[in-house]
C-alpha cells in the first residue's frame, strides 16, 4: 500500500480530521501535503455530503441535505516542480470503499443514489421528479445490490467524481464572472443556472481568519467540471485510468474526492452515482511544458483503464430534440436528445414493474452508456443510452409475450 | 444469399431503376415490395446523394451538391400483418458496399467523407470550418484506408445511417407544424434551423401525377431522426444488431439508405460517416401491440450486434458547455460540450502534423466514441469523445518527449 | 472487390476447374496465379470434402467421406520476389461463403459439422461417439443455426481452416520420415497415428504424367499442420488477422481452404466446426529475411483480428489427465484434461435434453474456447472450455432449480 | 467488509497462526471456521511457500525451497448443510494482496515469479531451464512491474491457484492409489512423475498427535487439479466469477490459498504466477443434489467474471506436437504442442534482448492466452499462445525493419 498522504477518519467530519479538507476551489488553499513526481500515494475522502445521507428506508435526508457543505474534497496535494503550463500526469492506480470497516458513512460497506428534491438541487429530470427519492447499495466485493432495486446486481465502474488542480487566481476570477452573468439571466430559477461563491460552511484547509474569509467570498463551488478538471463525473475514470491535468498554479494542487462506486454516463438523478467515502491511490508525474506540447488549453485529456466491467448486450433507447410533450422542436439539443433517451428507458422499465422513481435512481448508478449518435442531423440531435442486459435477474429483452411484470419494491421516499 | 426485394443498378439514379425509391417520408409512397414476418430478404442502396460525389482530390462535388434530391432511399417495404401500433422487429444480418464491383460510384470499393460547407449544407463545426473538404477511403476487406488521411488505418462498424417506418398522415403532419414553427424563429439562418418539404426533385417510387404532387408537397425531408425511426446516425446499428420500430401505417412501410461503412459518435462532419452505397440485409417479425406493451411512445428500441471491432486503449478528450472563444458561460447544453470535446481532439491531433479540416474528417468517420458523461454538474454538461489509438500508425498517446509531428499530407479541398 | 486470381465454379469438383487446385503438400505443384507484394487479390474455395456432403438429414455421406480427396486446397499463388527465410505477411481482409448463391454445395448458404465415424477418421472422442452423426446449419448473414441443434444461434468466427506454403523438398522428406517412424509404432491402428503420401485421387493443380505421378507418391497428406502452417485450425485467424508465414520455396506458394463459418477450439469432431466452400481475400508482403529476424524456426506466427464476436458470460469445464473411467493417472497429458473437459461439457448439456451427440456437435462448431490452464501442477495437467451462455435461447447456468430439460430434437445420424 | 472467518498474522509462519491452516487434503482435518449458505466473509492467505521467498536479486530461496511444506493452505470451512451430492456455489466477490502493509512476505506490496530448478520441482520447460531463476514484482494498484523484466508493465487478472472441497475418504484412497500407480512406472525420474503422501512438514490445523500422523500418512499432496477442485491455476478465477463445487463430505470443508496477482495460461515455470499472501472475499450457497442434477462427476464447473483485463492485439504463436530437436513426431500430445508454442515466443522475445530465462519468467506471470487450437489433425495437436503487445512499452510487432533489440537487464539467478 501506497503511503497515505492525506488522511481521513471516516467517524468524524472533514471540518475535524487532523488536516482538513476543502469545499472550493481557491489557489490560496494551502497544500495539506507534497508530493514528488514519480510518487505513489493515497488519500483518503470522505463522502462528497461529507456524511449526511444514512443507511435507512427515508429520503427525508436526501431531501434536506446542505449543499453548501458540498462536494468535501481532500487536499490539495502540492507536486514538486510543477508550473503553470505543465500537464500533470496522474495515474489511478487503485480506488474504492473505506477498507476494512462497516459502519454508518457512505462507503463503508454500502453507498447511495439520490434523487435530489427540485427545490434543493434538482436534478436531470426534476420537471418529472420533484421529490427526493434514494436507493441504498450493498457492496459485495465489486458487485453492488440494493434492497430499494430488486432483481439488479452489477459490478460497479468504480472512479472519482471530482479531482481537479487548483485555478489561478485569475481564472477563478473568470469563473465567477461568466456563472455570475449566467446567473443573471434568471436570477430567480429554481433550480438555479449556476451556483456563486458561498461564505456560509466553506472549509478552505487549515485557513482561519481573512485567509479563509477571502476564499469564502471567492471561492468557486465545486459542481461544475471547469478548465481545471473537476466535477467531471465521467464514469471511465477508473482503476488502470491515466489523467493529464493542466497545471495552472505552482505545486499543481491537486484535490477531490467524490468517490463513487458506480454510475451511468450523465449520473442524471445529480446524486446519480452510488455514492461512497474511501480512498484513491496514485501515481504522479508531469510532463513540462505539456499544455503548449499538445495544444490542450481548457479540459484535461485522459486514457481510460483496461478493467471497465464487460457487457455485450443491451437494450439501447433513442431520443431526438423534440418535447414530446408540447410537440416542439429544438434545434440541434443533446442535452433534450439524452433527456428524451432516459424518459423512454424509463417508461420501458416499468412496464417490468419498476416505478419511474427506481427506473430513474437505476440509470444513474447502473453502468449505462450514454452517447451522442448524431449532432448534425438538423433539427434532431440523437442520444442513445444503451442498459446492459445482464444487470437484471430477468430478461429484459422486447419479446412477442410482452414484458415480466412482477411486484420489484420500491425505493425510500421522503416523509 | 436472401432474396434480393429491392435491386440497385449502381450504373443508374435511383430514379431511373426497374422499381425506383423515393426521398421524402410520407405514408402514400406505394410499397415496392411485400415481405412477410420471418422472412429474410436484401434491399440494395444507393449511396445518400444518389452518386454525386466522385473518387477524386477536389471537394468542388462535395461543396456544389444537391442537397433537394437526399437522401435516396430504398423502399419502402411492407410488411405483412403490421399494423399501427405493433413494433417491427428488424434484424440486420448483414450489410457491406457494393459487392463484386469495382467503380466510379460510392460503395464501389471506396467511400468519402465530406465536410459541407456553410452555404450548402453545414455541419457541426461550421463556424470554424465554413468550406467543403473531402477524404477518399479505400475498403480492404472491413479495413478502411485515405489517401487524405495517411498514417490511419480502422475496422469499420458499418452500418445503416438512416431506416425507419412510414409516418401516418397525421404524424407527418405534426412533424411539418413543429419543424415549421422552429425555422419560423429564424428563417433566414444559414445553415437553417430545419429543412422544410420541398418540392424540387421529389421521388416517390412509382408515383407520378397529382399523387406525386401531394408527396412532394408534404413529404418530410430525410435530414433529422424523428419518432419513425428516421436519420438515426447510430454507428452501434450494425451487423447482428435488432431494431425494434414503432409501426405508424397499416404494413408498416420500411425504408432506408444512407449507409456507412464506419462513422464516430455524431458524425460531426454532417457528411461525417464513410458514405457508400451497397446492400443491407435483414430479417423482420413483429411484436404485435408492442408499443403499448414495452412503453413505446416515440423512438425505436434497440439491441446492438456482437461484432463492433474492439478498441481498448483511447486518448479521451472533455468539453464543457462554455464558449471559451467568449467565454460565455451555457446552461447544461451536450451539444455545446461535445462541440468542445471534438474541438479538443482536433487541436491535439494538430500537433502531430495533421491540418484541422484533416483532423476534423478523421474524427466524422473514425470509430470514436462520444459519451453524454455530466449533466448534473450545473452549469456545466460535460461530454467526452475516445479516440482509439490503434487506428494509428504511430503513437500518439502524450508522452514527456511531445508529440511526434511529422507531414500528414492534406485532404481533398474546393477549389 | 479485389482482383480474384484463383476462381472456382461451385458447379464443379476442383478437378474440374479452369485452373485445378491440389490436394497434396509439395513443391513442385505449378503456381496458378502470380501476385505482388501489396497486392489485394481474391482467392474461391471449394468446401474440404469437395462437395461430397448434403443439406439434408442422413449422415450416411459423412460416413462414407472419400478422405483421399481432401482437402481441396486453392492455388499455390506465388509471390513476386519471396525466398526461402523471408516471412511471408498475409492480411486475411475479408472471408465469407459463396457470394450471392443458395444451392447444393456447402458455402451456398449453409454449411455442416461432422462427426467422423472411427473407421472412416474418427474424431477426438471416437471412443465414446464410433459412429457418424452430422448437423447442417443455416446461415443468416454471421450468424448460423441448425435444424439439428435447436436453441442455438452464435455469430460465427469465420476463418479458414487450412492455409500454408509449399514445403521445400527437404523439408517435405522430413515430415514423410517423421510421420511413416511414427505410423510404424502402431501400423494397424483404427484410426491411424498418421496418414502417409496416397497415390489414389491425387490432385496437383494443372500437373499430369510423372510430374503429377511424383506428387502423388511424395506429397504430404493435408491433414495436420506443420512448418508451413497448413491445417491448424485456430478459429482466431479470422477476418483482420495477419499471419506471418515462414517461406520456404522460391515464391512461397501459398495454398488453402477449409473454409470454416464457425469452429470451436479443438475442432473436436474432426469435421466439428462449420464447413463450407467460400471466397476469401488476401493482402500480402514480404519481411525479408523474416524468418532469421524474429527468430522463426518452426510454426507461422499471427495477430487475430479485432472483430471477433464478443462474449462475457460463459458456463466454464474443466478437466484433467486422469482417465476416469478405469481412474488412471496420465502424466501431465493436456490432450487428455482437454478431453475430460468436453465430456464434462457434454454431460453438462445432456441435463438440458440434448443428445449426447448433439452437445458434441455443438462443441465443435459453437465459439467455444478451450485453454490450457495448467499444465506445471504434476501429474495433471488441467485445461478449461468456456461456453457462451448467450448461444443458447435458453439458460443454461447452473441454479437451485435445476436444469431447464426439454425436447431438443436430435441431429442427422447415419443408417 | 465482510467477517474475517480464517486470519493470518503475515508475520508468522502458518503453523504459528491462531488457527492454523493446512497442506494436505484430508477429510479429517478440522473446520476452521463454519459459514452458513448465503454468507459471505473473507479468508486471509499466506503465500503458496509460507514464506521462504525474499524480495532481493538472487533466485537462490528459489532454488533451496523446502517444497514439503507447500501449499500452505487457508481453512477448511465448513459450510452449513452441504452433503455429498450438493454443488457448493463460490463467488469470488474480492481478492487481492495483503491490504495496508508493505513488507518482507510477498503480497506486502510485492510477489514474484521462479522457475525451479529441475532437481527440485522443475517447471513446464525444464529440460531447457533446469537452473532456478526469480523475478520480483512490485504492486501499483491492479498494475505489476518488475526491476527483473524492465519494459513490461500489465494489469493482474488476480486470482487463487487453489481452492477445493475436502475429499472423502473414499476419494482419497482412490488419489493415492493412482497416483502411486503413475510413480512406479519410473520412481526415479527427475522431477518425479507425482507426489506421494509426505509425513514431513505435514501441517494439518489444530490436529496433534495420532490425528496428526494418520493425516500426514495418508493425505494427499497438494500440486495438481483434482475432483475436489484444488490446484486449478486456472487464471481466470477473478473477481466476479463463481465456482461449483463438488461437495464429497459433510460440510464441504473449503480449503485454499495460493494467490496470484497475475498468471498466464499454463502457469509454466510451475511457479510461473506472480505469488503473493492476501486476502479473499467469499459469498457461499449450495445446490442441493447438484452433481446429479448437472451431470457433474468430476471437476468443478465455473463461470468467470466480468472485469477481466481487456486486451485486444497480440502476437500469436503456434506449436505443434513434433519434438524438433530430434524431428520426431508424437501424436496429438497437445502438452507437447504448447511446449513449443512456449518456446516459439521465447525464441521471438530473445530477438528484442531478453534473455531465455527472463523470457520464460514473462510468459508464466503475465497474462497470456493458451488455447488448444486442433486436437483432431492428426498426428499433430496445434496450440496456441496469445502474447498480448500492449504490456510492453515497446513494439514487439514483426515488422519489415526488424525487432528492436536493445538492453532488457537481467532477472534474479541462483550462485
Amino acid at each position: 500500500m501506497p503511503e497515505v498522504v492525506f488522511s481521513v477518519d471516516q467517524a468524524r467530519s472533514m471540518a475535524d480530521q487532523a488536516v482538513p479538507g476543502h469545499n472550493r476551489w481557491h489557489p490560496d488553499i494551502p497544500p495539506a501535503a507534497v508530493v514528488r513526481p514519480g510518487q505513489e500515494f493515497r488519500v483518503e475522502c470522505r463522502e462528497w455530503t461529507d456524511g449526511q445521507i444514512g443507511n435507512d428506508d427515508s429520503a427525508n435526508d436526501v431531501r434536506d441535505v446542505d449543499l453548501s457543505r458540498c462536494h468535501m474534497l481532500s487536499g490539495p496535494i502540492a507536486v514538486e516542480g510543477a508550473e503553470p503550463g505543465d500537464l500533470l500526469v496522474v495515474d489511478i492506480l487503485d480506488l474504492g470503499p473505506v477498507p476494512q470497516e462497516t459502519g454508518p458513512v457512505p462507503g463503508q460497506g454500502w453507498g447511495y443514489t439520490g434523487i435530489f428534491a427540485r427545490t434543493n438541487g434538482g436534478g436531470f429530470l426534476t420537471d418529472r421528479f420533484p421529490d427526493a427519492y434514494k436507493a441504498v447499495w450493498d457492496f459485495h466485493g465489486q458487485q453492488a445490490t440494493s434492497r430499494h432495486l430488486p432483481g439488479v446486481r452489477f459490478t460497479g465502474i468504480t472512479h472519482p467524481g471530482l479531482f481537479g488542480t487548483a485555478p489561478s487566481a485569475d481564472l477563478l476570477a473568470r469563473w465567477n464572472a461568466r456563472e455570475r452573468a449566467l446567473i443573471a439571466t434568471d436570477p430567480d430559477r429554481v433550480p438555479p443556472l449556476a451556483l456563486p461563491p458561498l461564505e456560509e460552511n466553506t472549509l478552505a484547509g487549515t485557513l482561519t481568519g481573512d485567509a479563509l474569509a477571502a476564499v469564502a467570498r471567492e471561492g468557486a463551488r465545486t459542481v461544475p467540471a471547469r478548465e481545471n478538471g473537476g466535477n467531471h463525473d465521467i464514469k471511465n475514470f477508473s482503476r488502470g485510468s491515466r489523467v493529464f491535468y493542466p497545471v495552472h498554479v505552482p505545486g499543481a494542487l491537486l484535490s477531490g474526492g467524490d468517490l463513487h462506486f458506480s454510475q451511468g454516463d450523465g449520473e442524471i438523478t445529480f446524486c446519480g452515482a452510488i455514492e461512497m467515502g474511501g480512498f484513491i491511490d496514485f501515481h504522479v508525474d508531469l510532463i513540462k511544458g505539456g499544455m503548449e506540447k499538445y495544444g490542450v488549453t481548457t479540459n484535461p485529456v485522459f486514457m481510460p483503464g483496461d478493467v471497465e466491467p464487460r457487457h455485450t448486450e443491451f437494450v439501447s433507447f433513442i431520443g431526438i430534440s423534440v418535447d414530446h410533450d408540447t410537440d416542439t422542436n429544438h434545434y440541434n439539443d443533446a442535452t433534450l436528445a439524452y433527456r428524451n433517451a432516459c424518459l423512454n428507458a424509463i417508461a420501458y422499465l416499468t412496464t417490468f414493474g419498476y416505478s419511474p422513481e427506481q427506473a430513474y435512481l437505476l440509470l444513474g448508478a447502473a453502468p449505462i452508456e450514454g452517447r451522442i449518435s448524431g449532432v448534425v442531423d438538423i433539427p434532431n440531435a440523437c442520444c442513445s443510452l444503451y442498459l446492459p442486459t445482464s444487470i437484471f435477474d430477468f430478461d429484459i429483452r422486447p419479446g412477442a409475450e410482452g414484458p415480466r411484470r412482477a411486484d420489484r419494491g420500491r425505493c425510500a421516499t421522503s416523509s
